[in-house]
């Protein structure tokens, strides 16, 4: 969910190399701008007996959980999605998770590794903004340099086994046609949360402070702007904190995982 | 612009038997529910050199004026719209204008038919709502048996040649999520509106008065709900009257041409 206005090395451009270079430890920063216009991913790494609840959870939930691959339990691999790929070295940044508990923040989980681990890549807003951007649809945090701002609704989640929570949705304000637009353009990218779940009126999401965000940055809105709101991938993160699985290992926020696929590849 | 859920009669479920029902004046009523599923338009018709300006006008401002069809000058037929048309009898209802002043309502208009006549087709609502409740979304004033609210706006329509004037809207409440699920669906049809021009936030448009509207009925708006405003056929009503033509046939409110292309067709 951070911002992704950062300029990529270009040496990063390409996602394969990209990768390459993460798994070898010369990049170890966010991957902001990195292989623009390819599609980055939420990572979540599951034992196989949570990952089916957690993917029951994704398939009950498409809005904020949107899945775009899973592997097979012990492979490091994603097929289709991320050429000669090891998911154990090739982001730039780890967190590892015991019973909720933050143990590790790495840039290889090699040593982690399990036979029954099962990788999951959830879409990113990243893809959207893109597509935002493209349709001449300015996105106000990437202009100011911060993370979008992100708040914690009275939306339950469907829940899955120990999977349950409240959504968590990120914010950029419009001017009301824009914001109609906006809706135009993200609906076509249902993979990765595709149309907003709200516009105007955010204490009917329990926000009852639009001004100061939960998570990322405080908004700056605009006089004749109206709050479009999302889904956001920080709900499986909250999820999963809460649901305190046995063992998970996650991406380090900001440090995604680079696939080859281009964000207009997933255009509906 | 007006209801369109009035029960049909069986005998006018086919767009051609309504209109030979018509052309005979055995129906002279509404066209609402009439031919349920078939596009029905808005009715233009205007001497070639107003027509060309005319024109203009529809393509400088597609969104209140979608041109549906445009026939030869002189010809009362709109090949590909409606079988065996002759426009000049086959609606249940007309006005005649003559600089701008209602000179007759009738329901034939072949005594004053002329060889420079053109018969333009615009896009109507009607089509766009069989969406919306196709698609689960409810439309009010449909429940309430009432007509759409309309309501003059701040903004101008590009003009062309003498025809100008600010843009008329009408207003369907919605939730902000079923708000957001209706731009999806109208998006699809730009042929008849689109997608909405404006949510919330009324007095952007300069709408003062939400709770009066200036054509249709009052609107109804429940708690939690929000306005959704789209471009509206009145406004090319509105303009011709003001542009004051020489000379301009039009529908009865409520007495559309019935064409026999599905409102499916027309979906983007």
């Amino acid at each position: 969910m951070d911002r992704c206005d950062t300029p990529a090395p270009a040496a990063l451009a390409d996602p394969r190399a990209a990768r390459r270079a993460m798994r070898e430890k010369r990049w170890t920063g966010p991957t902001a701008g990195i292989a623009p216009g390819r599609v980055q991913a939420n990572l979540v790494v599951l034992p196989r007996a949570a990952a089916f609840d957690f993917l029951l959870f994704c398939q009950r939930n498409p809005k904020p959980c949107p899945l775009l691959a899973a592997g097979e339990p012990g492979a490091v691999t994603l097929p289709g999605w991320a050429d000669d790929l090891d998911i154990r070295s090739d982001l730039s940044g780890y967190r590892v998770f015991e019973h909720g508990v933050c143990v590790a923040e790495t840039d290889d989980v090699t040593a982690w590794w399990r036979d029954d681990l099962v990788t999951l890549a959830l879409g990113c807003s990243f893809s959207f903004e893109q597509a935002l951007l493209d349709a001449e649809l300015p996105v106000r945090h990437h202009e100011l340099g911060r993370n979008v701002p992100m708040y914690r609704t009275n939306i339950d989640c469907t829940p899955a086994g120990p999977f349950h929570g409240k959504m968590v949705v990120s914010m950029r304000p419009y001017r009301p046609a824009d914001a109609i637009r906006a809706v135009q353009v993200t609906a076509r990218f249902p993979a990765v949360h595709g149309a907003p779940i709200h516009v105007a009126e955010p204490e009917q999401l329990g926000i009852t402070d639009l001004a100061h965000a939960d998570f990322g940055d405080d908004p700056v809105i605009h006089a004749g702007e109206i709050p479009v709101f999302w889904a956001c991938g920080v709900t499986p993160q909250v999820v999963l904190e809460t649901a305190e699985p046995p063992f998970c290992i996650t991406h380090k926020p900001g440090h995604m995982l680079v696939t080859d696929r281009t964000n207009t590849s997933l255009a509906g």
